[in-house]
């Protein structure tokens, strides 16, 4: 008899909520769809479109990409996977040098806004299971214009806001410590210069009790829910040049530097064998290197 | 007193073989630029702008830019430095671990034509010299129309007949081995695809004669000042749609990719303080990842 897995409701109810916040964002954005207005994004408004894919090693997930009218390109998928870890990656993973068995589900999302006054936005949230078990994750904010990539900036100001409030009612050391990380990690040094205004980023949170790291991990997603719709609202009827577009696509520019050069999730997956499409769905979809 | 460099000649010879070519290859695609005809590359010829930059540790270079409107955008750059490789770098370098110091010379060139049916290419050769010495380069031809991309279309076909040409002059045992070279290094393990139809690759070329070996590089120059130009012109009078285009900017994004995931001296520089101008100019002008 194999001992009972002692992560086994974390692991179900953790991918139910992914899957949940998954359901809710998708909503939320595609109410924006509607919103949008025509003068400005002419067209039907986008839906989300979902595609299954399975993993041959164990477990799978599901895509769900949209190419609307506001937004240019999104995507939000959930994966929950299982199997082993290679040999070489097991040893510097907690918990699975002596056993690289391992479970992990979660969230991952990217928006790239049509209108350049409208900042790109990504998430992560994720729950990880080998012989111990984590959750980790984060938000960050990507303003692609100039003038809105200073901290005074509002949509800087909420967005922090939003996190900070979310991290406080858990723990009043955890926003510093995460935003700071995530300062740290979306960083360009060819370029010397951060991915974006920041937000917050955190791993291998276990701080002793489950179901506290878990709730933090649920108000992530509420605050992502809470204000980057708000941000998108009060952007997304200003006009934009042409001068503006072309920012933004060189902007986009230092994302796919970032993506390829630095992401670690990016760059393992695609020197194993991950699921290419699922990974690279985060690429900007309009591009300028002039 | 110090030893005689036993490389000094050919260091002058490369650096000033390398500096015409570039003249040379300036004026041939100048050239291109005012042939291209009116009706479907309007406005004025491009011509290339040089732009000097020096490196802190030694030496520099001469970055040629052209924006065009039959080369959406081109760069043909000579750079020739001196220094010390890093130590962790220095001791995988042929005749550098135990005296890190080198000497560098190369011409390097990266053509993005606006028309999809006029292939991109990409041509870089080099003099090192540590205490070995020695020539690399190559040149590759990338067409970015699936139907285009197949070892029979002329193009392929005329590409790599130059290259053997030049290399069985040379060497009968140098086309298999470094068109073998070429296929294997700009190849896309996470797509499973090649970069493009291939050409040639070579490193560590240190035949006992120098003189040949730099003869060979003169030759590999030469092989591409007599076909890229042709190809071009048996091309540019194409009229092309919009699906041409999207196809070729979606190519350009696996060109991004290539060149950020894989590419050691794109990586290497980046890491590791080099010009960043210079190495991202190769970066294609408008990309898609739809």
């Amino acid at each position: 008899m194999s001992e009972p897995d002692p992560f086994a409701q974390t692991k179900i109810a953790a991918r139910a909520w992914f899957e949940t916040l998954r359901d809710r964002i998708h909503a939320g954005l595609e109410q924006l769809e509607d919103e949008a207005p025509g003068d400005l994004y002419p067209g039907e408004p986008g839906r989300f479109e979902r595609k299954s894919w399975e993993r041959p090693e164990g477990g799978g997930g599901v895509m769900g990409m949209l190419r609307g009218r506001l937004f240019e390109k999104a995507g939000v998928h959930v994966s929950t996977v299982h199997g082993r870890f290679p040999d070489d990656y097991a040893k510097n993973v907690p918990g699975a040098a002596d056993d690289p068995r391992f479970f992990a589900t979660g969230i991952s999302l990217i928006v790239h806004p049509l209108n350049p006054h409208v900042p790109t936005v990504h998430m992560n949230t994720r729950f990880i299971a080998t012989t111990q078990a984590w959750f980790g994750g984060g938000a960050d904010l990507t303003p692609v214009l100039d003038r809105q990539r200073d901290q005074s900036f509002p949509d800087a100001v909420d967005f922090h806001a939003a996190f900070k409030a979310a991290c406080d009612t858990h723990d009043p050391a955890y926003h510093p410590r995460f935003k700071a990380w995530c300062d740290e990690y979306f960083f360009l040094p060819h370029r010397n210069e951060p991915r974006g205004i920041g937000g917050i980023f955190y791993d291998h949170l276990h701080s002793g009790d489950r179901e506290a790291d878990f709730a933090f991990t649920r108000d992530v997603g509420e605050a992502f829910l809470s204000v980057y719709p708000e941000i998108v609202r009060r952007r997304m009827t200003t006009p934009w040049t042409e001068a503006d577009r072309l920012e933004q696509r060189v902007r986009r520019g230092r994302y796919v530097e970032f993506n390829l050069l630095y992401d670690r999730g990016t760059t393992f997956g695609l020197k194993t064998g991950g699921n290419v499409e699922a990974i690279l769905s985060s690429m900007p979809p309009d591009v300028a290197w002039p």
